[in-house]
């Protein structure tokens, strides 16, 4: 049996982890037969979100992986306990949490940095040629892992597209059902919610990016 | 098109809506083709669980609609404002927000009570004979809003069947991937996580029970 790592960034849109997103893959590697575990790091969260109103909580703080641990219902683990070679591949699910506590992106845009665990890990799967999926805004950050000339999706906004060529991506516009293939590097990307009006419009990129890495894996 | 009311009690298993069993309803009423709005009270809400560890956050309190936004990506609005007469029907998701937040089942058992305004909104659909769906413990409350000799399921805890039975419920067993039907009350539940091992599991109970909701309807 197959499995995958999945990469938390909290729970909820605004401030972390995608929760549709995030189901809807676990959804797809069950249905493939795929065993997988949950992990995010154990840092605070960038900032919280009122999500009835859009506004940030002010003195609030949340911790990443305990927030996570509401999508994973308490089967979750630290990212800094996660070896890349126990996992035959892994996926980011988006979420504001990709942009604002994986990375600085959705503050620093272009000059973003990355969370070090996080780096260390995908670089596992990226030098033993393990197949890697990244979702909706998450792919943002590639460049910083997998270098200059990595192909990849963020769907077709054009500002995110300017950053990420910024850093040496290569952005290729895709729609919301589809998938953008770096062969090269193993590397898959869907929009998702990037551009989905609906789950069942998120579900259709997202499967096809699942489908796809279980077939890198012959 | 057919519009469902979606009722949820805040955003993870242990304090709030299990957000499996809601995202899984979600997806159900899409792919029927229906359209939805999502509900919860506007109330502080029991407590609030540290999902990494199982224990009570001290010191820490969140609001049900506040945090049932972040399963509904802020499209949800409160209960108080919900109208039976705007919909076709309405469903509850499980996890500990039922009968934590909604009720105070979890504490008081066949003692509890129930949110006053979820009993005047679910009320409106008993009367005009419109299809209710209650999912996982939700189920454990509806006694005290149907009656007594109430048809339902919460799978096949004995000690909650218990309390149920003192409330007036008639309880019957369940499977994780089949529904009871109260024929008579229009009234459909499923045990989903008071069994399921997986997703994919849940999903089957709670396709089923939408399913049987929409043929309702005619």
């Amino acid at each position: 049996m197959k499995k995958f790592a999945v990469v938390l960034s909290g729970c909820g849109v605004f401030d972390g982890a995608e929760i549709y997103e995030s189901v809807l893959t676990l959804q797809a590697l069950e249905r493939n037969n795929i065993e997988y575990q949950c992990f995010a790091p154990n840092i605070e969260q960038m900032h919280v979100i009122n999500h009835l109103t859009g506004e940030v909580a002010e003195g609030e703080s949340r911790n990443v992986l305990v927030e996570a641990a509401r999508i994973a219902r308490g089967e979750i683990k630290d990212l800094a306990e996660a070896k890349a070679d126990e996992f035959d591949a892994v996926i980011l699910p988006g979420g504001f949490g990709a942009a604002k506590n994986l990375s600085d992106f959705a503050v620093k845009g272009s000059d973003c940095a990355v969370n070090p665990e996080l780096v260390r890990f995908i670089q596992g799967f990226a030098d033993a040629k393990k197949p890697v999926g990244f979702v909706c805004i998450a792919p943002a950050m590639l460049p910083l892992i997998f270098g200059k000339g990595t192909k990849l999706t963020i769907g077709n906004d054009e500002e995110t597209a300017k950053a990420i060529e910024a850093m040496g991506g290569v952005h290729v516009a895709c729609q919301v059902d589809d998938i953008v293939v770096d062969e090269d590097k193993q590397l898959v990307t869907t929009p998702a919610y990037m551009l989905a009006g609906s789950i069942s419009e998120a579900a259709k990129g997202i499967n096809k990016l699942v489908d796809k890495m279980v077939s890198m894996l012959g």
